[in-house]
C-alpha cells in the first residue's frame, strides 16, 4: 500500500510570504517538517506572482479553478495556465497525483489560526473535525456563494485552506510561520491516523457557515465613503448584535449591523459572527468582511470512512 | 500678513491608504480638521499609484525628489513628472507656494505615532521639538545615508514626515487615522504658534539618529535565507545589545546583532535602537530594519526664530 500523497501549496497569492518561506526552509531541511509517513509535495502556487510580490498577475489564482474556464482553449492567461499545470501534474490521474491538497494562506484580518472548508464533502469534514479536535481551530465553512467560486482545494478529492492572520501583505513573521506549521503538521498527523483507521472524531464539529459578505457604502467612482468602525477591527469570530456599529461615515454618523441587514432574511435579533474583517485584498472584491452563523454539526462516522477510503 | 501655507500630502505611496481616506473626509467636511488659521492644501501625492493600489508605478515617488533627476529632460516617468508637478505648483515660486510640507505615511512596522526628519534644518528641528513636546512623539533623524535620498519634504523650506504604524498595506483602520490626524493637528497648532511668536520649545529634543540599515543574508538569487527573530518583531524604538538575536536561519541557528555589526565602527557594548523593523516595502530595498543611536539635542532659540521667519 503506497503512502498517501499530499499536495502542500504555498504562495497561491504572491504577496502572502509566510508559507513560501516555510517551503524554502523545508526544502533545505526536510527534517523540520513532521510528515507522519506521508508523501508530501511542496509546491509554490503562483511563482510568477511570488516573484512579482503581488497577489496575482492577471487574475486571482484561487478563483481560477473553474472547470469551464480551464477547459476553454481561448483562455491562456498566467493563472489559467498555472491552474491547468497544477491539475495536470498533481490532480487525479496526473503523474504525481495527490489525494489531498492543503493550501496555506495568510490574511491581514485577525483570523488567528483557522481553517476554510468549501462545501460539505465528507472527507473534508473529517479532516476539519480532527484538526479542530487537536488544536481548537475555528472553521469557516464556505458554501452557497455563487459570486466566489473556483478555489484550488475543491479540485482535489480532499482539501482545505489553512488561513493565519493578522499579518501584513509582503511580510514574514515568526508567529504566523509557527501557527501555519502547527496546523499543517496536525493535518498530516490526522491524515496518517485516518489512513491507519485510527482517526477519532469528536462528537461534534463547530463551523461558522458563510451567510454573505458586507461592503461599506461607495461613491459613483467606487471609492469608499466609510471606514470600518474601530470596535469591529480585530474582532473576527466574535458575535455581533444588530446594534453593533460597523462603519463610520465621513459625516460622522455610524452604520449599524441592523441597517446593513435590513433587507436580508436574518432577523435583527440573531447574532452573526464576522470573519475576514478588513482583509486588504478583498477591497477590490467589494468585501469589508463576511458574516457567518455558528452551527454545531454532529460528526458522522461516514466522514472518517470517506477519508480512510480515499487514503487507502 | 497672509496666513502661512502648508502642503499636506497623503498617498505619496499608493498602498498607504489611511491618509488618503483622511483627505477624502476633510474635503467633504473641512471642519473635521483643526487648521489653526493656516492655509492648508490637501494633496494626493501619487494619484496613479493610489488608483492602482500600489506603492508606486515606476519608481518610489518619495525617492524621486532629486534635483538632477528632475532637471533631466530625458526622464519622463510617472513619478518624475508628478514630482515636477508638485514642485511647480506648491514649491517655492509656484502659484500655490507653500512654506511647509507635511507628508503623511503609514508603515507595517510598529513605529507608533512618529516623525521622520531629514537632516538638521533649524526650522524642521523647531517643528519636531514642538511636536515632541506636545505629544511625546519619537523622532527618526535621517541623515548621512547616500543610498536613500530624494525625499519629498526636503524640497520645501520646512517639512517632515508623520509616520504611523503598524498597519498592513492597503488597509484603513480607525486607530491609524486617529493618530495621523492628532499629529497633523499638533503640527498645525505649533506652526500657528511659531507664526505668532508664541512657540515654546522644550530644553532638549531626543532624536534617534540613523546609523545604517541591516538586511538579512540572501542567496545568489536575492532570496532571503533568514527570518526576523520573533523577539525583534514589533520592538521598534527599544534598545538592543550586541547579544540580541536578530535573524533565524533556515539551519536553525541565529544571527546576533554583534555578528551583524562585527565590521562596523560601533563597539559591541553600545546599545542601538532599531526602527522600521519588517516594513514590507523595504524588502526590495534590502532593508530588514534600520539602526539608530539615541541623542539628546539642546534646543536652540535660533530654531524657533528660523521657523518664525519662514512663516512671517
Amino acid at each position: 500500500m503506497a503512502a498517501p500523497r499530499v499536495l502542500v501549496v504555498a504562495g497561491t497569492h504572491g504577496n502572502e510570504r509566510n508559507a513560501p518561506w516555510l517551503i524554502q526552509q523545508w526544502r533545505q531541511r526536510p527534517e523540520l517538517l513532521q510528515r507522519h509517513g506521508l508523501e508530501v509535495e511542496l509546491e509554490i502556487g503562483n511563482p510568477a506572482a511570488v516573484a512579482a510580490q503581488r497577489r496575482y498577475i492577471e487574475r486571482d489564482l484561487n478563483r481560477t479553478f473553474v472547470p469551464e474556464l480551464l477547459a476553454d482553449p481561448s483562455q491562456q492567461g498566467v493563472e489559467v495556465q498555472r491552474a491547468r499545470q497544477l491539475l495536470e501534474r498533481f490532480g487525479p490521474g496526473g503523474p504525481a497525483a495527490c489525494q489531498v491538497a492543503l493550501d496555506l494562506h495568510s490574511t491581514t484580518a485577525s483570523m488567528g489560526n483557522s481553517l476554510v472548508v468549501y462545501g460539505r464533502r465528507p472527507a473534508d469534514l473529517a479532516l476539519a473535525a480532527a484538526l479542530q479536535h487537536r488544536l481548537g481551530l475555528p472553521i469557516y465553512l464556505h458554501e452557497g456563494d455563487t459570486s466566489q467560486v473556483g478555489y484550488l482545494v475543491e479540485q482535489w478529492p480532499c482539501g482545505l485552506v489553512i488561513e493565519v492572520g493578522p499579518v501584513a501583505q509582503g511580510l514574514v513573521t515568526a508567529a504566523i510561520c509557527r501557527q501555519s506549521q502547527l496546523a499543517l503538521e496536525a493535518a498530516l498527523a490526522s491524515l496518517a491516523e485516518a489512513r491507519s483507521g485510527q482517526l477519532r472524531l469528536p462528537a461534534a464539529l463547530v463551523v461558522h457557515r458563510h451567510c454573505g459578505s458586507i461592503d461599506g457604502p461607495r461613491d459613483g467612482n467606487g471609492d469608499p465613503l466609510a471606514m470600518l468602525h474601530p470596535s469591529l477591527q480585530g474582532r473576527d469570530w466574535q458575535p455581533l448584535g444588530a446594534a453593533a456599529p460597523i462603519f463610520c461615515l465621513a459625516d460622522g454618523g455610524n452604520l449599524r449591523l441592523g441597517d446593513l441587514l435590513a433587507d436580508r432574511a436574518a432577523g435583527p435579533g440573531e447574532s452573526q459572527w464576522p470573519v475576514f474583517i478588513n482583509e486588504a485584498a478583498y477591497g477590490e472584491k467589494g468585501i469589508a468582511f463576511s458574516l457567518t452563523e455558528r452551527q454545531r454539526l454532529a460528526c458522522d462516522p461516514a466522514w472518517s470512512q470517506a477519508l480512510a477510503n480515499l487514503l487507502a
